[in-house]
């Protein structure tokens, strides 16, 4: 009996040896370049992957949320992390001095306004806080603009909020995802690392103690970090990887989380519904690929429509075999919130089950 | 002190006063009709809502997976389901058995498979089903054609499973979410109802105890029940509504739920970061509006983009206002998968939360 017999579906499995694989690549990358490798927790959620990149040599994790990072240390696995995220508000305030009590932390911010709270939550509870100065290379989302008023924000910390410390600066190059090959990628992915570099000397030449210059997302993992001055990595996915970097090289071996189905109903010769719709897979798409994720078995199959618990596959010729019962296994366009509709991803060895990880920080979206 | 300082965001608040307004007039609504209200549980997935839906006279509540049944029997409000989906795998069969001990259980067929498959497990365990032929109305998802192809099916299982009893038709009429506005709904959803009635009445000539006619969907809530024939109904969005169905005439005073959410960075001045993104607001998208959801209090501002964790807002401006640390009210564009995205939702009266109420099925998906 093999997993697919042992487990219901719709259920997230995990191949063993494809997340070894991909979790020693990016540590062996990072260690051969010198550069500090600290995740970001968001893709997989769990603490036995946690473990596991703690074990290949980072000890410091990224997280997006407060919440992440306190599951983290109820866990017990990691006690130094980076919050990429502003903190703001009297509740969260009071929830990362709490966190502060238990492990090392470290939190962007990209407004005075953001620096300011933080400064005064410090100073009412005694503390001291390294900040990250968080640059907009190009996502247009969070972040300040590099150069003068990066300098600007330094300066105000510097001079008004004695309870801060400049220690550093990061970006997320989150626009990388919207170039359409290798070549396009690697030419953003270098800009917005050439200028968080040069904001980091500009800093450095105002007498700032820049230790940490920091850049995110996987598909610029190998490309930003070629930059003489970046101190630090975030890459997240890449311990999973997903059908959304194929158009970066990424291929269905790289892929260590598949989403088990069953098919339902055949309802026409061309059409199988699927118990896997965007409950499990997501609403997000890709336009490098239609539909909402690949069949591993059946890649010309499209999961054309979903809805909350259905997925509808246009079958090909060769796909006209698939009947009620049988199983599929898929692969996500976006892994990340696809393993957070789960409470369990199971790990796969040797075509069986050998565990059952919680994902603990499921839904920790405060 | 209001609800918007005493939640920490983003969180998902109910306003109960919207809520019993909208449980009650779909329950009046059906009871004027003399037709049976059985709501669909995907929208709302708690206890307390389900209670207040049973308070109101549906005594049966419809579930597209197991999994929300096996829970609210566990919560002991329901035991009367119709899973509205194919049940499908032997160790479905096994908990569709196990939850037939504990409530009375019918279940949707669409192909001479699901059925077999559900007569053997039957037969297995010395019970009888009474199942519900789900028909393809137009929406191309799951279900057999109306009138001879499903007759035929209808014909199969009284003559070779013993064990399976034909009760009823449904259909969902999902396709009426693909129209623009009122017309062309009510158009596609009286066709759709036409079907299914048409059907009942000839397997009715061929000899079926065709009991159940049953429709789907809110926006056609009004529409196919006027159709003389039609039995039971089976909405799930009224409860709380959503932007989605704005352009049937829902409104804002309509929509019950609200993700509560704190503005965390004004990188510009035409642009907010909002802590909201699609691990609270899902990526589902509607043509009819843009963005990812409605923020009440700025109408033209646009939730142009969202990751994981950030909500990108461009800012009118009227909208210019707005400032780091600022709460504000978003109504999703699709609310049961943003419900499916938490663990708890608030009740709101006189502004301030009263009740905290466990989202008892999320991620109940097999």
């Amino acid at each position: 009996m093999t997993y697919r017999d042992e487990l219901d579906t719709p259920s997230l499995v995990i191949h063993e040896d494809i997340l070894k694989r991909n979790v020693a690549r990016m540590a062996e990358y990072a260690q051969s370049r010198g550069i500090e490798l600290r995740p970001h927790f968001k893709t997989h959620k769990t603490a036995k992957v946690a473990e596991m990149q703690k074990a290949a040599g980072s000890n410091g994790m990224t997280c997006a949320k407060l919440g992440e990072a306190e599951a983290l240390v109820e866990a017990g696995v990691y006690d130094d992390f980076f919050i990429a995220n502003q903190i703001v508000g009297p509740i969260k305030l009071k929830r990362l001095v709490a966190l502060m009590e238990r492990a090392k932390v470290r939190v962007a911010v990209d407004t005075p306004e953001v620096a300011a709270g933080l400064n005064e939550a410090m100073a009412e509870a005694g503390k001291n806080l390294d900040v990250i100065i968080e640059l907009n290379t190009g996502q247009d989302r969070a972040g300040i603009k590099p150069g003068a008023e990066a300098l600007q924000l330094a300066e105000t910390i510097r001079a008004e909020m004695p309870s801060l410390r400049v220690i550093g600066l990061m970006t997320h190059e989150g626009q990388v995802n919207n170039t359409d090959g290798v070549e396009g990628m690697t030419e953003t992915a270098m800009a917005a690392g050439e200028d968080i570099v040069a904001s980091a000397e500009l800093l450095r030449e105002h007498g700032f103690d820049i230790t940490v210059v920091s850049v995110g997302s996987t598909p610029a993992a190998f490309v930003t970090t070629t930059i003489e001055g970046v101190t630090e990595m975030r890459p997240g996915t890449y311990v999973f990887n997903d059908r959304n970097y194929f158009k970066y090289g990424i291929n269905v071996e790289d892929c260590a989380l598949r989403i088990l189905a069953t098919v339902t109903s055949r309802p026409a010769p061309d059409r199988a519904v699927i118990d896997a719709g965007s409950k499990v897979l997501t609403s997000d798409t890709n336009p490098a690929n239609p539909g909402h994720g690949l069949i591993v078995d059946y890649p010309d199959a499209v999961i054309a429509r979903i809805s909350e618990e259905h997925g509808v596959v246009e079958l090909p010729e060769s796909a006209r075999g698939l009947k009620v019962g049988d199983k599929i296994e898929i692969i996500p366009n976006h892994v990340c919130p696809t393993v957070n509709l789960q409470d369990e991803l199971y790990l796969i060895r040797n075509d069986s089950v050998v565990e059952a990880w919680p994902v603990i920080a499921r839904g920790k979206v405060r």
